[in-house]
């Protein structure tokens, strides 16, 4: 099989302003035009756009104002892991001989329409997140014996490494009595223990094997794929403590990539909500059932940030259609060691894993230098 | 280069009824599985939806209503060809060897925001398609001494060509006096010179190598793929009064397909608005500047129907994410000589051409027994 690698990026500043979504597209754009020198407009094959914004066209926009003819041009929606459905695209496309060079932009605004799920609203209020990430916190606390402050380790965890991410919202330090005494939102849930939905953007370039050369000598390659949607209802999960569709794709994934657990040295995960971080560390395997916890508090003992070194949703933001690449430009950082004070130590492999609604759909990335 | 087949589809009825989004994908799905005995769920690898209606995941939504759990699973949005792209897209996971086989469903309600195009305004009223077709028409009239009555002639051909088509909206014959007796909408335009949006689903399915003997002893190959995108904005066309997105589609689709355009026994054109049949005609080059009226009057002559047989989008309707795979399945049954009244004599090799916003962006696909 072909090989795809990535060689550039571009990201904007995570925030709370009301910035045109065609800007935010551009923003990031231009950033990945300036970390990418070699790059010009003729080169780009193909523009795809990530996003839950109700604008059309948008990938033709970009295009326009971007100065690219791209053969192939769309927008690409799954909600929350918008951003790693448009990669996996991406991937295909060069794969399949159609193209050689491909741009994704993710971008979100603060107020965007991703953030409900209005569909089949008789189920329950699952259509604002809150409530299905109620029911895995209560599900998991009860089975795990797992407490509201442990998981609130997550969000102090978190908050802290998004320090070291020029690119987060910004935010003062953040105490473990600090989310406890946060406001509750739900039964399970207090306001720091939620991601914020915000305005953001991250752009990538994916190249196939003919022309990475032109970008850079160092490139991380796309070694595994997996992908998973279960159903479109939160409801309809087998189980409220674990991720079946994470599981699936990861399983397909570390097969993909002749990987394992034990390969991985760093890792961006969905962590929408504090339970989702150590639900997501057994879903993927990284712990048995309960057992995430303890690999979250050995992290914290140890002080290691291999896990989300950005900061994850919860310390960075989360707009919506940009975080899995977002989440991809951090492992791609951490394996060309660019990321500066979030480094972690001499990472060869890394893994990304996204999620839409309540786990319902699920990706999972293995990327590799 | 593997290659993939067109081994199902399925199509509901076009109307001007209210019918949900969700209930358009499912309407054409369930067809798509009625006409495919040997289909079951858990074959299906990937589900990709076209459409430009707002809600979101409706791809995780359709699979769940169908039973399917996909691996790969997402929207894809870009106006009016929207439909192609989700072809290509899905030619490009099989190729890749990420998936075996696809199931990709278009839909479309009458009313579409898809239908305006709300991006800088301040370059006209652009973003109602009549204005921009209305330019065509006075530029491709004045040039080539074509008259109204002219491409009145494209309306009366298709109106009567989509009377053999069980799915088209329903109506009366339409006569040369209908057409330039209806509604003048603008300078150039009337009533009847445009297609009309509809509510409207198209589903096909796209195997690989590997697994399309398990669904049809002939299939239909997808030979030749050319897409391309040279702006956002009708007023960056070079020309108005050719396609320079579809010349530069048509080019790259029979390059790759090794056809030319001798080879094509049956084509369906864009013809969004009754201009852009002769337009379309000339910039996929079976006809020299100005010359796509003749052919158009040579057709209505022999009574043949190789232009646009199932009525094309004047005379079927227009239901934007639904029209591209309407057109490509329209192609597939006239090679597999299951188009019932409305089949040409022994077709071999045939065209899709389907574009976006003005002929800013299209997508040429060519098709083999």
């Amino acid at each position: 099989m072909p090989k795809v690698a990535i060689v550039g990026y571009g990201l904007t500043k995570f925030s709370k302003e009301d910035i045109e979504i065609e800007n935010v597209l551009m923003n990031s754009t231009r950033d990945l035009f300036k970390n990418s020198p070699n790059l010009q407009q003729k080169d780009i094959d193909a523009v795809l756009v990530s996003t839950n914004n109700n604008s059309k066209y948008l990938s033709a926009i970009l295009s326009e104002m971007s100065g690219i003819q791209p053969r192939i041009a769309h927008s690409i929606e799954s909600l929350c892991n918008s951003g790693t459905n448009s990669i996996v695209s991406g991937y295909s496309y060069i794969c399949s001989g159609l193209v050689d060079l491909v741009l994704i932009s993710g971008a979100e605004r603060y107020d965007s329409p991703g953030q409900v799920l209005e569909w089949d609203q008789l189920r329950g209020e699952f259509k604002h997140p809150i409530f299905w990430a109620s029911i895995f916190s209560k599900s998991y606390k009860r089975k795990y014996s797992v407490t509201e402050e442990d998981l609130a380790l997550v969000s102090v965890k978190n908050h802290k490494q998004s320090k070291k991410n020029p690119n987060a919202l910004p935010q003062k330090s953040i105490s473990l009595e600090d989310v406890l005494n946060s406001k509750k939102l739900t039964a399970d849930l207090r306001l720091l223990d939620c991601s914020r939905p915000c305005t953001g953007g991250a752009s990538i370039l994916l190249a196939s094997e003919k022309v990475y050369k032109n970008f850079t000598d160092v490139p991380v390659w796309i070694s595994g794929i997996g992908q998973k949607t279960t159903s479109a209802s939160f409801t309809k999960n087998l189980m409220f403590d674990e991720m079946e569709s994470t599981k699936q794709a990861a399983t397909r994934a570390f097969h993909m990539s002749k990987r394992s657990q034990n390969d991985i040295d760093v890792m961006e995960l969905h962590d929408a909500f504090s339970v989702c971080e150590p639900m997501a560390l057994e879903s993927l395997g990284f712990a048995s059932a309960g057992k995430g916890m303890e690999l979250v508090k050995e992290e914290i003992l140890c002080q290691s940030s291999k896990i989300n070194p950005r900061g994850g949703l919860i310390g960075t933001g989360h707009p919506l259609g940009a975080t899995g690449i977002a989440q991809t430009i951090e492992i791609v950082q951490q394996l060309e060691h660019k990321a500066e004070k979030r480094q972690v130590d001499n990472p060869l492999t890394g893994l990304v894993h996204n999620m839409s609604a309540g786990a319902t759909s699920s990706t999972v990335l293995v990327l590799e230098r």
